[in-house]
């Protein structure tokens, strides 16, 4: 088959390579559409390692060629979750399957969706409804490590919801708020164009960043506070607004991916608030039929933040453009 | 009556004052113990500010004198909650009274237990059992506050507990891990005569402070970590180690407060471990049943805590003593 | 003034007495108007013991006349907490204020809002928004309980609800669970009047009781069962329908007022489904801004339940009308 | 091998069969040591259907043949999880894998450990420290039957747990409580012998059943009634009593399994207690190292319980004696 191929970092090619064999218990998927994140881009460039040579690719869907024993069957489309995990550890044992140590990601530890074909345990193929096609579903896979975030937040009904930080993730994370019953979702972004996307898609409320972000919050919740903020940026300034935002009492969610190891934050807040602070990795299997669900019954539109489609042949270039935030530009989708 | 009267920051003298009126739902209190903690140094100093002239105290034991409407009755021996709240804010409404914006402190925000007598909310004013006398039952409420934190962290059976600090707090908090079902409790001091404390009531493994404490973490839960740190020393530095101490999935609680501004943390493990991370400020009413009911069953110590017992006129001297920490010091009681 | 004075079971009588005399913390309400429910009707025939002379009510808004401390103030329009309690017994310090046994619930330990005024805790009185009327204020008193309840059930984003009965608190079970995130609401009644309110108000299935409800419950999950199935008829027929109904691993909420003492039920399923049964009593304090604001921003709306007005002073056949339920009638209010 | 075959209801017998082969992920094992329980003796009966032939047989343990990957290895003295399930289903996905439609169990759906060997899947094989032999290991799979149960019903620091039925489940379930922190630990049985059986373990009061007990829970809870009443015995009259014993607010565990359709139950209690009502069935994977932990640490004790040790070929006069209730009589265990 056909695959994008990274031989060392930075050195990508399309190369002709064997078609995975399924194992027992295996589903071989012919992949149609898969989409590419900043994780993949750091293992292009080598921030993430990772052993050569790798078919890179972890938010893919697509149809079934074999296997998944009545799971599913042949022909069917698919989406595939890409967090292996052993399911012996003491972290799989308890649930936290997102946690396993000796685990991985379809596409970083082993061999991922950039290609014709991928493999994947039939516990990690999820059929897609009808309403569902393989070119928005590898969105869901974003969904998913989303939803493992709000829940381990408990957002729900009632509450008001503060995402900093409108890229793809954020505007997942603001429709997820309202569709599991928040009342007030206030979208926060320096981009004009991010914060009208977020209104258009369910945001009560938008600010640019910073100290007006932290007023907007107050303002539009009497004066108190968010109960919960969820940081979708990774910066550190977005992170001490996040602590300023949140009500006494309430949650901060830390979605994005901190690589600072120094910074100011009002660390007497964190006493004098009393809040709970939780972070969230990758997503558990639980979180890809209710992801698939949410899409399905229109909750969650995918469709409005999927700005680019090109062939998947391009994904060196397409990973390229992810290097460059501007306005008009969500997510890449790849086509097969 | 004769009280310690606090008429601005460092101006502290015995004076005759009034005997405080109870209101209705009131009860009056003659004082017979009394504890002094960091924050009243701070209050003392002026670094907590306050409106002057204070009866500092908040911690207190003694004797009812008149009130209680058959809540308790007088002459009976009573520990006091100073935690005030309004009962009508959002906050209270919804079980947070220790966050009541409206609230304050019995000692800070009104006159405390530093003198002949205090006046208190009847449902703020605790029966102590025969077994507790007035010098140790102050402690009792520092228990209220970690007895909350550990709720707050759902510190509980099975588990292994590192508790970073071993001052008072820390050697409550030691014992109150125990009493709660937690199988392995880690003490982190750089005292070896508090560590020695810390495994007379009960710490299984002891260890002195940073990268020892972290590989003695590690050695005692089979490499995993601890599944709950708590953090009582306020460091930035043993923050830090907190976060290489929690197991993958744990919980951090944060129990020192901090007053740093900026610090060097592993801010990426916060994503990767994807940890829990619980603050904890004062305590509820529910704390004060069961902190007495531990300490009546005999599951938490507090006499060996107390090093040193002073006349209440010695308030001066014995904050001075606060800051000082040397070996063999650890909780000073006011005898009234 | 004027009241609607119990003097025994089933002597119900218009009467002049004493304006009650707000106590410090207390506020003086003149109501505008009340609800009836099937416990007024018990307290009436004497199947619920009261002490008499009562006057009874216990859902009522009204306008301030005096007291609230700044809470509330004169002339504004309120909502009256009925569930009175100690604020110092066990369940109260552990937040189980609907459960305090030295409480109660005014209009029935004491005199309620069938009158011209009544007084209540400052604390216990709520201020409406101008989009809510004091006519269907009182409803919002139901709607607590209701909340109470799903809270305690954990209803939630996602999940399928079942309703059985859909007199007044079926109705708002069924709007509340939309607006709690639930995607899957089915409303069970041998009503078809009622069937029709409940799609109206947003319940996507309805069906007939018995079998037939069993059938469509399965039918519109899926065929896995509800996650929670909310049994508001105190029958236990329905009971036992509901246990059919609720899926493996789901939540029963015993929402009716059982009045057997025996009853054939599917036990075996009770260990084979493992299921969670919670009962719900009365509400708390944190309920009531919460369903304020459910109401006031159209989440759930009260107006449609309403079908009978009526003067205070038809109070009797008010309750008559009670006993005997027919298609067309809901909620009566009485106008002050 | 030799195996114990049930060729139909009634019909067991020795025979020679083949040695199980052991798939991919599966672990072949030599069973050294086997327990009986009320479930084998409904298997035998044919109360519980099962496809025949059968080799029953869910508690046991013995030493790894075969298999593990490096999980266990050849020679490792191991106890076996036997309940299986898909890994792919909704409650499978949400962690209720004890609740999978599709699972079983290993000695009642595929062939168990009445025999030389049994396989399992690796993820079903759990090691045994030293300290733990494999006579007693048996007991530990009944022990995390109850772990499942605390763990729902969350039994934790400073409760009072009343448990009516003092067999192995019961004797196991007063041990559990206490190591859970629960500091008041009620036994209720008939039976002296048993009673004092509780007593040795670690219950601090014990009482025959009916009015007694009630009246002995109250005495032991200040007048209140336990936090949490674990059922075990089945019987409906049993339950009567636990509602009468649970505090207001608490939880009850319905242990037993209740094959009775009608009866007599305070159903008022079940509104005005506002209990929870959790059942229990059968144990998730997590369980297994926990109750292994708690029974290394000598926090639970198995061989008081084990009253009798038989040769594995008197299995049938072994489930005889289990229908006849004897005092000096708990748990059987099969030598192999």
């Amino acid at each position: 088959m056909k695959a994008l191929v990274l031989r060392s970092a930075g050195e990508l090619a399309v190369a002709d390579v064997d078609t995975p064999e399924p194992r027992r218990d295996e589903v071989l998927v012919r992949v149609r559409h898969s989409g590419i994140c900043g994780t993949d881009l750091k293992i292009f460039t080598g921030a993430v390692p990772v052993a050569y040579p790798l078919i890179m690719g972890h938010e893919m869907a697509g149809d079934v060629v074999s296997g998944g024993d009545g799971l599913v069957t042949p022909g069917q489309r698919v989406l595939i979750d890409p967090v292996l995990f052993c399911g012996a550890c003491v972290e799989c044992r308890s649930g936290l399957t997102n946690l396993c140590a000796s685990g991985g990601i379809i596409g970083r530890e082993v061999n991922g969706g950039f290609a014709d074909f991928v493999t994947a345990p039939r516990t990690h193929v999820h059929a897609l409804p009808e309403s569902i096609d393989t070119r928005s579903a590898p969105l869901i896979q974003v969904l998913t490590t989303c939803l493992h975030a709000q829940r381990r937040a408990s957002v729900g009904a009632g509450q008001s919801v503060a995402i900093v930080g409108l890229g793809v993730s954020g505007q997942l994370h603001a429709q997820l708020a309202r569709a599991r019953g928040a009342t007030m979702v206030i979208g926060v972004s320096r981009s004009a164009w991010k914060r009208q996307v977020a209104e258009r898609l369910g945001a009560q409320v938008t600010s640019s960043s910073g100290d007006a972000a932290v007023a907007a919050v107050k303002d539009a919740t009497g004066g108190q506070g968010a109960d919960v903020v969820i940081e979708c940026t990774g910066h550190m300034k977005a992170l001490a607004d996040a602590i300023a935002m949140v009500r006494p009492g309430g949650t901060i969610v830390l979605f994005g991916i901190y690589t600072d190891r120094e910074a100011a934050l009002p660390f007497y807040q964190l006493y004098f608030k009393e809040p709970t602070i939780v972070s969230a990795r990758a997503a558990k299997g639980e979180d890809f039929p209710e992801s698939i669900g949410l899409v399905a019954r229109g909750a969650v539109s995918l469709s409005p933040l999927i700005t680019h489609t090109v062939p998947v042949t391009g994904l060196r270039e397409a990973l390229a453009m992810l290097e460059d935030d501007v306005d008009g530009r969500m997510k890449i989708i790849l086509e097969h």
